[in-house]
């Protein structure tokens, strides 16, 4: 049996291939399609914030030296709505209503709100409130100058940033592209999830379960395949992962020690290392570049392979996303716990409602439904072969 | 000036107003459509987890009885990969070698692990350690049991649960519908992103804001329009909203005391109430029900609408979608702040780098660069008009 190599060593290589993925090309996408991604450059307003001298309120626009000395009554000049066109300009001693965001007149340095008026003797209008210059009157770039950042780069891209982009005139945005990943698949005990199971066969739950971790990571898929035991297609398949445009090819089983291990075969020959990781589950591991992409192997057993992604591939993905990392705790333990010595053990678990971590289901890497019945991880170091109730440990979201 | 109505009591009729949302229709979507949904029902698996006997490590199916005193040597009768077939019987006083995931043979009742052998004579393999009955042995059915549920309802599907399904062999499932939402933004001088502005125009952040909200909070936009002031226009799109299939109508603009309040004029003589809440922004808002679908009416200035949907609708658009609701905290403010007394403010801010809450940008309604620049709402309660630096305030983060 070969060494095993320690959990974070692992981690940190894996980190180091997939490092260059960070250098992300950039596209355009309509605003429409920009949600949750990542602005790849500053984003410059092509007009100022607000684009021309509007009316804070509903109400008149007057000169503030007119109302300096309120009540006073001013004859009304006209109505200036919240619509195209350039307004004429007010002339001294007069007012002209206004509405909420509609231009204000050249001449006309103040608003006074309709509350703060009634109506005057023969279409005038009686300002019971005197407003000072620049009152409710919104200048033009007060909220950004023309040709300034309104987004700066590296930003995830909420509801409110699109908003500020439309404001500014824009209808596309220069953002990262995602990353595109291939999930291949392999075991002649595969059938398709729906095909009916004959003798020795399951339902490949890999495919579905890396695929969506992929896109929850915020990636995207690429190529997906399923391939038996055998060397020749799934070398068709990896070709085909890389013409597909893959940047990271993630396989599932095929790397242990038994005599089918058909992603070992055909990678280790070519550089790859295919090796043992301690660490349960997920022991088995392969990493490799093929074709110039880097692949990542995750063991066949679900739970491993779940496990695998979320610790090693996950953490870069998300990073590259703009997406905060899994969430960590330092929790009690509900129950006591054992591990095996020289392996860092995941065990699945959950959080009761009084904040302490209850391990769900066994430590086996077959329990699909416990680990879909739990939301964080138990850590059980390396060390460490029992921990007593109440004992705290560390967790990792699900 | 009508009566100012409390946020709280607003908040309280908008989400009373979309309760009956709640009650959502199910729809089947396939499992690489379903992650983020929420399961509508109880998820059954038609088949066992693990649906047979099967090898937990690579080794030798034995009888336990056989290994009982290691090490011991036995002939090997064969080998059981994991693929389809059912395996042969393994006669007494054998061993079977078998690949992880394989199939057990009856009369095996213990696999021996690889690690804890050694090749024996003529083809027979040396036992170095015995192992208990049941050990490294999968039973069917020890993760799940056939036709138990592995999923529950009402849960947001991640990529473990779709997981869970695949190995159940189901290829679909039953979930919530979408809430469908329709989103109008109105007034003369709004004119699509993109297009050139002229005198008195500006760009529609509305409908850009409303439309990537409504998704941020699990919804999905099924009809969209921009209309000037104009109410059979406006008339027009409220029917094809209503005959797109929304269940929610959005609007923007038209609601508050100008000449030109296409919203109010269409739905208030409709039984629509369209009044004033005491908060700042978002002081203008609408309620009403068209051909019985609920519309919710928000001032046009675009960061009084954002706000107006982050308050009034996210809450019960997230509870529908199985998301979380806003975060929200208590921080002490990085500086003083001055508001209006009788309506509760909520200024924009950021976090600062030691945690506290900072300003950004003024109260202004149409400060759409800076609340870009925000990540958390600062509330200011009605009574108060001025805070100290240090001052606790409630957050609510964007």
């Amino acid at each position: 049996m070969a060494e095993r190599i320690p959990v974070d060593e692992h981690a940190r290589f894996v980190r180091s291939l997939l490092a260059p993925l960070g250098a992300r090309p950039t596209e355009r996408v309509r605003l429409d399609d920009a949600l949750g991604r990542i602005t790849a450059s500053p984003v410059e307003s092509p007009i100022a914030l607000p684009p021309f001298r509007n009316a804070q309120m509903d109400g008149f626009a007057v000169r503030g030296a007119d109302v300096a000395e309120a009540p006073v009554e001013l004859p009304v000049a006209g109505e200036i709505a919240a619509a195209p066109g350039a307004p004429a300009d007010l002339a001294p001693g007069t007012a002209v209503r206004i509405m909420t965001g509609a231009p204000v007149p050249a001449g006309a340095d103040a608003v006074v709100p309709v509350e703060d008026t009634e109506p005057g003797d023969a279409g005038s209008v009686r300002i019971l409130r005197g407003r000072a210059v620049g009152e409710y009157v919104r200048e033009p770039g007060s909220d950004l100058a023309a040709g300034s950042d309104v987004l700066p780069p590296g930003l995830r891209l909420a509801p409110r940033h699109l908003a500020a982009a439309a404001a500014s005139g824009l209808t596309a945005l220069l953002v990262r592209e995602r990353v595109r990943v291939a999930v291949i698949s392999t075991g002649s005990e595969l059938v398709a999830p729906g095909e009916p199971i004959g003798p020795g066969e399951i339902p490949d739950a890999n495919g579905t379960a890396l695929v969506a971790a992929v896109r929850a990571a915020g990636a995207v898929v690429v190529h997906t395949a399923r391939v038996r035991d055998d060397v020749a297609t799934l070398h068709a398949e990896l070709d085909a992962a890389v013409d597909a445009g893959a940047e990271l090819v993630l396989t599932s089983g095929g790397i242990s020690q038994g005599a089918y291990e058909v992603v070992r075969e055909l990678i280790e020959p070519l550089g790859a290392w295919v090796g043992s990781v301690a660490m349960q589950p997920g022991g088995p591991q392969a990493t490799g570049v093929y074709r110039g992409v880097p692949l990542i192997g995750f063991p066949g057993n679900p739970v491993s392979a779940q496990l695998s992604f979320a610790l090693f591939v996950a953490p870069s993905l998300r990073a590259i996303a703009g997406l905060p990392p899994a969430g960590t705790d330092r929790l009690a333990l509900a129950e006591p716990v054992a591990s095996v010595a020289g392996r860092r053990q995941y065990l699945r678990g959950r959080r009761t409602p009084d904040g302490r971590a209850e391990p769900v289901g066994g430590p086996g890497s077959h329990l699909v439904a416990a680990l879909a019945a739990s939301d964080l991880l138990i850590v059980v170091p390396e060390e460490v072969t029992r921990l007593d109730a109440g004992a705290l440990v560390d967790t990792v979201d699900l």
